[in-house]
């Protein structure tokens, strides 16, 4: 896919495929076939129509002829990419229609060429009590109303590319309908191009997930690959971590996280440390000393993360609009579900999201042996426990501290395991070139201060909720200091 | 210079200070300095203050604090350059102070430092009926009144970087003030990254021009390096065309300029066709064949490149915007000096903008001397004919044709011209790699096209006010063809 899903439709007109030609030539020897993103008002933008109704003939006339232009040019072209009535892109729905009808529209030009449509549920226009559960509300109900040629195509997870979230529950709930999985790889909310984490781990917790949507061993793997419900077309996505730097990707291990997704989407089943451990020897060096250190350091990064940004099921707390750092204070954003408070929903009484019965019920969308393992806020595995509770802060924990405690040890122990990584890092200096050394030395520094913001700004936030002692030692900085940074031009915005 | 002229105040805050001082600790060692770009409106954006007056004192103060706190981290510092009230950036006007009282407060900041200030001369707020005439309308009156540590920075020419200008008047007019030249190595208006075009011939016709501000003998260049009026502060300025391409410039021969700017910086008495030749001897090989053809390409280009885009004192006629392609027939804009129509005035009775006295009267700004050469039709180098001259289409020019016909020739020149030199190149494929050959020879391709756009684009739009034939292989497109032609994502744009 060579265009962004927030869509250009000039990408359409001819000087443009030319170029779209011109890289298809590159890629062919290579097997690789490339897609465009269609926005969908593009018969207006670019075709001088005064609708871009997928009802209307002249609008379904005009694709027609769009797409046997492109396959002029580029014979093997594999079709659109579609995000529709999301986050102010056009779609169906201006016209009353359907995210089936829109599709079906597209995929009938794309038929005779044998093109297929990725049309993405990533949606929360719709008036809910819950972003979670409007993807699954507004697709759900259109299984079965979709063409052969179509897939859709779902984000991991509900909300957007958190450090941790549990699987969408559209897996598994469209049984007739083939379900992509979208894997996010340039860490949006993961410290983007400045935090080591491999993401390997994140990707196959939610692969190896199991819907129980037709019994046990239902994984969400299953379903990707459509061996489930037995499509033959089926797919996997990952939003692209390569850019213009000399090493692709900004910090050097970014690349391993490029190469997981390519070794997972072939075979789901290798495990994390293998392909940490191929791409090191295929990276830097065959010396075992090297290869375990590093391989260590790789496979806890994900969890390190976790617990210095969004321990124990906290998500979405990071700064509108850069998605960097901590502002789980934030609330200034028109739409109730674009602030951070919306998510964690902390107050005197305790922190988290209540999805159960008593709360938005999110958890009905899943299958009842899913909704089994998280509805219990005694037996919910305590890494989604707040994704799915709102906890009281002197809630029990596992490990017998309270739920403020155990806050406060995740948070804690994600700076320390962050530093211990340092540590590792920083004795390999023997193994490398010095360059790469020294680069990775260099953002790890970064990180290191970075998780220690994420840390007190969200504790010295919640303490204004919990009333409770931090028990280590004191932030060293006010939250007032941390409310008060502002970051007009923060990396990747 | 490290920042756009178009300044955004945050490059002053501590974060983005600790980067440009990482900056001034690598080239350090290559004996450069680094400055940077100075909003005027910074004491309001990141200062706190409620206006950014240069004559309040606690404006003074911020600037005094701001200077001194950049010192400390760069002791080197070089000092601020300043674009103000000038297509739309804040400046001192905005509070009625002269452009002197703001660069002279900044220079005050600066001086127990030994800082500078290079306050640019690009004004054309002011209403006036030649915005040729502007900067020196602004400027000319201020000489004397500028502290010792300020420069003014006077682009060429007086419109802004056209593919030919006659010299800016400021130059020789400011005999109290030492004033910078600034190209422009980018090409914004000399078809950017696509066309070959050395520019060594331009920068060398502007600087050995004769200003006679001190009798016959007063150079431009003798104004740029101080020695006419004795200044030892003295500078010149390029607009730099380095970017994140492997070859740094896009197009491999844009290096070449960027060269011959370093070139001539240190020694303007150097001929074009010397550094041409040490250009191409350190870039591709010493063999003779190779360095003659390439040589008479380069020497060539700039002049190429005038007849098919802006002969005989055309100028300012490409499109809005993108500063690409031509547009002669553009007059869209709501200020009529931003559009082509205002600087070619073509109409039944001939083309040009007459600025003798009979006109705007700009030429009075030069000495008596430099306006004796342009002031009369007949004896005025017909390369300046219609920067200074409404002309008749009629009338005689010195090769006997008639202006129209005589138009028709550049035009048609230029394109012949730009065949032959592709042929040139195309037979220097055995002297150099595969890679750098190619690349040169599809620009080339390219170029050829464009350079046939220019021509029947401009011919055929000058031709309904001529009214006469083109006589030669005639356009194979319409007027209406060219003027359809839409560019919302031209490069450079």
């Amino acid at each position: 896919m060579l265009t962004n899903v927030n869509a250009n439709a000039y990408i359409l007109t001819k000087p443009w495929l030319e170029k779209v030609k011109a890289l298809a030539d590159v890629f062919r020897v290579y097997g690789i076939k490339v897609y465009l993103t269609a926005r969908f008002s593009a018969p207006i933008e670019i075709g001088g129509l005064k609708t871009a109704d997928p009802l209307n003939d002249s609008v379904q006339d005009w694709w027609k002829n769009k797409v046997k232009e492109i396959y002029e040019l580029i014979p093997d072209f594999g079709g659109f990419l579609v995000k529709a009535n999301s986050e102010g892109q056009p779609g169906p729905q201006n016209y009353h229609r359907t995210h089936a009808d829109g599709a079906n529209m597209l995929a009938n030009a794309l038929e005779p060429f044998n093109g297929i449509v990725m049309w993405r549920a990533f949606v929360y226009d719709q008036q809910s009590d819950d972003r979670f559960k409007q993807a699954y509300e507004e697709f759900q109900p259109l299984d079965g109303k979709f063409k052969q040629n179509v897939l859709v195509q779902v984000k991991n997870g509900p909300i957007d590319f958190q450090p941790r979230e549990p699987f969408s529950p559209l897996f598994g709930a469209m049984k007739k309908t083939p379900v992509m999985m979208e894997f996010q790889l340039t860490q949006e909310y993961l410290g983007q191009g400045t935090h080591l984490v491999f993401e390997a781990p994140l990707f196959k917790e939610v692969l190896d997930a199991d819907t129980w949507a037709k019994g046990k061993g239902s994984l969400v793997s299953r379903i990707v690959d459509g061996s489930l419900y037995n499509f033959s077309l089926n797919g996997i996505a990952g939003v692209a971590n390569i850019g213009n730097d000399k090493n692709w990707t900004g910090h050097l291990f970014g690349q391993s996280n490029w190469y997981a997704f390519g070794r997972l989407a072939w075979d789901y089943t290798i495990s994390s440390e293998a392909i940490a451990n191929d791409w090191i020897r295929q990276t830097f060096t065959n010396d075992a000393g090297f290869i375990a250190a590093t391989k260590k350091i790789m496979l806890t990064s994900h969890e390190t993360l976790v617990n210095y940004m969004t321990p124990l099921g906290l998500h979405h707390i990071m700064g509108n609009g850069h998605h960097y750092g901590p502002a789980p204070w934030s609330n200034n954003l028109p739409r109730s579900d674009w602030n951070p408070v919306y998510y964690h929903k902390a107050d005197s009484a305790g922190i988290g999201f209540d999805r159960t019965a008593t709360g938005s019920n999110a958890l009905a969308q899943y299958a009842p042996e899913v909704r089994k393992q998280f509805e219990d806020l005694n037996t919910c595995d305590e890494k989604y426990l707040l994704w799915f509770h709102h906890v009281n802060w002197k809630h029990k924990m596992k490990s017998g501290r309270s739920l403020w405690e155990e806050l406060c040890y995740h948070y804690y122990k994600g700076v320390s395991d962050l530093r211990d990584m340092q540590q590792q890092w920083n004795a390999l200096e023997k193994y490398i070139d010095a360059e790469r050394f020294r680069q990775v030395k260099m953002l790890l520094v970064i990180q290191e201060q970075e998780a220690v913001w994420w840390r007190n700004a969200c504790l010295l936030y919640f303490q204004t909720f919990s009333g409770m002692p931090i028990p280590d030692e004191q932030p060293d900085k006010t939250l007032e200091y941390y409310k008060k940074l502002n970051f007009p031009y923060a990396p990747g915005n």
